[in-house]
């Protein structure tokens, strides 16, 4: 006899979606509901049939998620909420890191996985609108700021919107000499630039000149980078009173350079970032930062893409926009 | 005519392995360099004959790469290393978040992707042996601490040992009330149980008491966890002079959470980590821990999957163990 979802439940005391989650692997159920699930299930010798339920549907069961870089930690919150809001609808998502450069991200987007996975959610660095027209085959849903309104589904933020709020915020706390750490002039660097525009318009807002001796590059997004162009404002003689980092990593690297010059943040320098990972909200100080809404994006995309692999894959592509709000922390506010 | 990277590599003035680096996706490409190969690949229309090469050894040209989660900066990092080390032998790496239930880890062990992939590299924290024993099929190398000398192929580090030394760090600094953070009794506490020896051998070994009352548990490895076993530990009386945390994120919850008590670490507090991940190179303080070779472990399991595929299957498992070192840092050296 083969036994079934309710069967396992009734037998572990507990509800059929509990029971569901535990076989689609979520995090959130507690240690000793999971061992009396798992406990059920062996007896039973259940198996969830998913390959049965695909089948019938002509789906391989698996998604993929293509990200420039796991070690980002937003990309590896993303991937988590993207895990979740794909297995409540039955799909599995393998991860690809693509290292963000344009030849590996075409060859994903071309389809190296296409008889692998029923769909893409893909976040590009290097990719142009022009290496994505013409390809059909797998449905596929961009995030991030590289390709928007271009030929596929997008969910984004409103990055210009954000960055400028941010600013603003800084601005609010009485600082006029206002750093950006993160600028970009590469064909890589469209969130870069649309936070620099976001930051130039809240400073215009302000009636803050606009002064480039306070904006600094930064080739990559990690620690390292950050405290080298943090390091790099303070011997240029811009003494700034504020800054505004393009992501949360630049900035817990900057806070580390303002701590070995000797620094107080937010007393001598504050400091915001953009991304609200967990790092930020542990680290010494706590860190200001824009929160996108990381849940919020992961489940609109699953869903836009769902929607293409079930519906129409010729209707036109759709722009979605998730929130975001601003995370105020000891990196601005002080204790 | 079909070009080959020869060609592309003479038309953008560089080496065959730079051309080779590009288009594997390889981060660590100069900018300018990087965009040349990409100019000579499009003007010449280049593509890369992955798919040829793997069809003609009967691959897919894909290996799975399952860890428990990725919000564990060990894991992402880990991540990027067996991609950069997959890429060398002609292998794209997709990644599976297990979330580090047993059932969903048994789905992944008894090859759901088994016709997707070539191969598996798989870091299991619920999985028995026994859920391992009599699985045939997809080839398999195990990571980390819960299934060793079992059925698989198996890459680790001498956690007993690294454990010991780091402990045995703290005691040198002239410490006696020693915490430990991060202890686990379940089925999934391997790493836990081993790491808990090692801090009892040293402190056996410097004729130090073990005190049940310094050894905090912790159900989850995040900063949430280490920062709330501190505060416990803090409240509970017993005073430590220094912590040892099962893992690095742990760690960094733990000096939040003395921090916020106004301790001041290593002064009052010394605090060490496990698994020297980025963040606590960054951290203020900068994180003493032990920092197992990540770039090393990923190559051994991509070699062993790779023999494994390409040659002999049967052969018995085999048992590699990887090397760490002390990075010894603020948190138990001071400024």
């Amino acid at each position: 006899m083969r036994h079934r979802l309710k069967d396992v439940a009734e037998r572990a005391g507990v509800s059929v979606k509990t029971v569901s989650n535990v076989v689609n692997g979520y995090a959130h159920v507690r240690p000793d509901t999971r061992a009396r699930v798992e406990e059920a299930i062996a007896e039973l010798n259940y198996r969830p049939n998913l390959s049965a339920r695909n089948l019938r549907k002509g789906r391989t069961g698996v998604i993929a998620l293509a990200v420039p870089e796991l070690d980002i930690p937003y990309f590896a919150e993303l991937a988590r909420h993207v895990v979740t809001a794909a297995a409540e609808l039955g799909w599995t998502v393998l991860i690809d890191q693509t290292g963000g450069g344009r030849e590996q991200e075409r060859v994903v987007a071309s389809g190296i996985t296409e008889h692998l996975i029923d769909g893409l959610i893909f976040s590009p660095l290097a990719l142009t609108a022009e290496d994505l027209t013409g390809l059909d085959g797998t449905p596929m849903v961009l995030l991030g700021e590289r390709v928007d309104h271009g030929p596929a589904d997008h969910v984004g933020i409103d990055n210009v919107g954000a960055a400028r709020e941010i600013t603003a915020h800084l601005v609010g706390l009485g600082r006029s000499r206002i750093a950006a750490i993160g600028a970009q002039r590469t064909a890589e660097g469209a969130s870069a630039r649309l936070r620099l525009a976001g930051y130039g318009a809240a400073l215009a807002d302000a009636g803050i000149a606009y002064d480039e001796r306070l904006v600094a590059p930064a080739a990559a997004w990690h620690r390292a980078d950050g405290a080298a162009a943090m390091r790099a404002l303070l011997a240029s003689g811009v003494r700034p009173e504020a800054v505004f980092c393009f992501n949360d990593t630049l900035a817990l690297g900057a806070l580390r350079a303002l701590h070995e010059a000797g620094l107080r943040v937010p007393e001598d320098v504050a400091v915001a970032g953009f991304d609200d990972i967990e790092d930020g909200r542990f680290s010494v100080p706590t860190l200001s930062t824009i929160a996108p809404d990381k849940e919020r994006i992961a489940r609109l995309a699953v869903e836009m893409l769902a929607g293409r692999i079930d519906g129409d894959r010729t209707a036109p592509a759709r722009e979605l926009s998730a929130p975001y709000r601003l995370a105020l922390r000891e990196s601005t506010l002080g204790r």
